[in-house]
């Protein structure tokens, strides 16, 4: 038997009807398969949450105002959001960085300064970042979790955001890495109004007109339309990928993240585990458009990683199938076809 | 503010946009009504598991032998199980019930002893079991609820099985207690090529047609078409919402009970929670016939309560939300509101 059919094997003389573990099964498949073990295990599982602020956010794009980014990445760390909460039931570690929020924070327990600049400019005037600024993010996402995995015997990440306007963004990336009509890749985001959104894609249509850039020039894209925690997160993206790690796949922005990646190493899809199948109407198109099935369709619209620590369990369900349930020959119950 | 304001005012005043955490929002707010409480908690959550046989497996209408479902039951037993897995995996208590297997398992370690009978009858040549089985089956359900709540402080159950063939019985009932069309409630169960499947179909088709019965006589039907498992776990249902507890319902079968109870009990559906939405096809119709949404659509087809399991970790995070994360006041984030 080859390595695949015996990982096909074992997961089909578990004592269950063929495949009635579902999409746990493709699931405990896919990590065999990256473990390279019929026998796999999670390691210290944590989560990468990236902060920044959009130049966009000043274009009446988003229902909040830019200042919540911060105030957040203080919740965050005072343990009070969403992403906390479902990182502490789990045993989850979170790391936050500020990758270039608009705030001096000064010195902050457990906040990683990666700052790249107080947030970027507003695309619809100009490229949302320089060259320079762009490669920064990617090498220190890349630089993070090298250094992270140095000193944690860690197998499976997680990454979130935290960035007013951030959808702005996403959508401008998914619409030039997928090919999808630009009004499809735009959303109400965290809660605009119908009228609210009809000005949201007015200022992106803009910006599209204003920037005429080709498809296949990945990193001008990435620097006109990218934010810092956005690119961060692709750089963190591509070094778990580089060191073999399972990736979890939050919401929208983190999906905007990783086709970003994709087009820089088409095999991370390999890798990728997508959490879940978030509100926001483009993300749906995004999965559907990376042929992957997400793990959660819960509504979700949060963000901060907070998808990933939510289907998390549902991983480790996974792994445990594979590790402790019995096979029809170590219970002697017989099997369809016998 | 009435109670059930404030309950929607905590929700709001979560730091996250409004409606972000999507259905573990409406979980959350259903938890808190059940528990007449803004600070939900889960005590000692309990998966109860019936098995029992049915006469009907002997008409060729599934793909395993009879005997597996005592195998089955051995297995669980040694924690072979997938819900073994899974219940371990989220410290869920299990408790195995010999509801009426067709087996003499004597003294057996574990196993609650409420047989009713060796299996039932074939409902394709006469009444599944007598009327007298029918109410003992759902008195024994509530006896062991009351028993076991009356030593444990469990505030959340959920219900499991195990019997060969027991999809077609739930088909039967499904059909009656929806009015769906019978084709639309039958389905592979675990396992049928679609020959198979136009065998089960014929055989439930004349089982009908035996029978020609009134779609209002509750009784009459479960008497006619139940199983031991399904009777007693629609007792244990029935109890649990008396003693006003959390109900997990896990998939197809399952949500046949449930049915049964809902017919005898309309209340009770305030209290349930739908797991997951089963890959058998009917599960889909019987969940939007209760206009319910699941939590899980992972194509699951196992039954034992292996989706109660799985998805027990999102009703911790919904009630974890409740209590543990930041309001925009204690946070000082400021609100799109404000």
């Amino acid at each position: 038997m080859t390595f695949n059919e015996q990982i096909i094997h074992k997961i089909n003389y578990k004592t269950k009807p063929l495949g009635a573990l579902g999409q746990l099964e493709d699931l405990a498949h896919q990590i065999c398969k990256v473990q390279n073990t019929l026998s796999p295990c999670l390691l210290n599982p944590t989560i990468f949450l990236f902060a920044a602020d959009h130049g966009i956010a000043n274009e009446g794009v988003s229902a909040y105002p830019q200042e919540v980014t911060w105030q957040m990445v203080m919740n965050i760390l005072g343990q009070g959001a969403g992403v906390n909460v479902f990182a502490n039931q789990h045993k989850i570690a979170l790391k936050v960085v500020d990758a270039g929020v608009n705030k001096e924070f000064g010195k902050v327990d457990g906040l990683i300064d990666k700052k790249v600049g107080m947030g970027t400019k507003s695309f619809l005037r100009e490229k949302a970042m320089t060259r320079q600024e762009m490669i920064q993010c990617i090498s220190n996402g890349k630089n993070l979790i090298n250094e992270y995995l140095k000193n944690t015997e860690c197998n499976i990440l997680g990454f979130g955001e935290m960035g007013i306007a951030n959808t702005s963004s996403a959508s401008m990336l998914m619409h030039f890495f997928t090919d999808i009509p630009l009004e499809m890749c735009v959303g109400k985001g965290t809660g605009l109004d119908e009228q609210q959104l009809l000005r949201k894609l007015d200022v992106l249509e803009k910006s599209k007109a204003l920037h005429a850039l080709a498809k296949d020039d990945v990193e001008v894209i990435l620097q006109t339309f990218g934010g810092f925690e956005i690119l961060t997160m692709l750089g963190a993206m591509l070094e778990s990928f580089a060191q073999n790690k399972l990736i979890m796949i939050d919401g929208f922005i983190a999906s905007a993240a990783f086709l970003g990646a994709l087009k820089l190493n088409p095999s991370i899809l390999e890798n990728a585990i997508f959490c879940h199948q978030s509100n926001e109407c483009g993300h749906a198109l995004v999965l559907n458009y990376l042929n992957v099935k997400p793990l959660l369709k819960l509504d979700l619209r949060l963000g901060e990683g907070s998808g990933c620590a939510l289907a998390y369990s549902l991983i480790e369900s996974a792994v445990n199938m594979m590790n402790n349930m019995a096979s029809f020959e170590d219970a002697q119950v017989s099997n369809k076809s016998e």
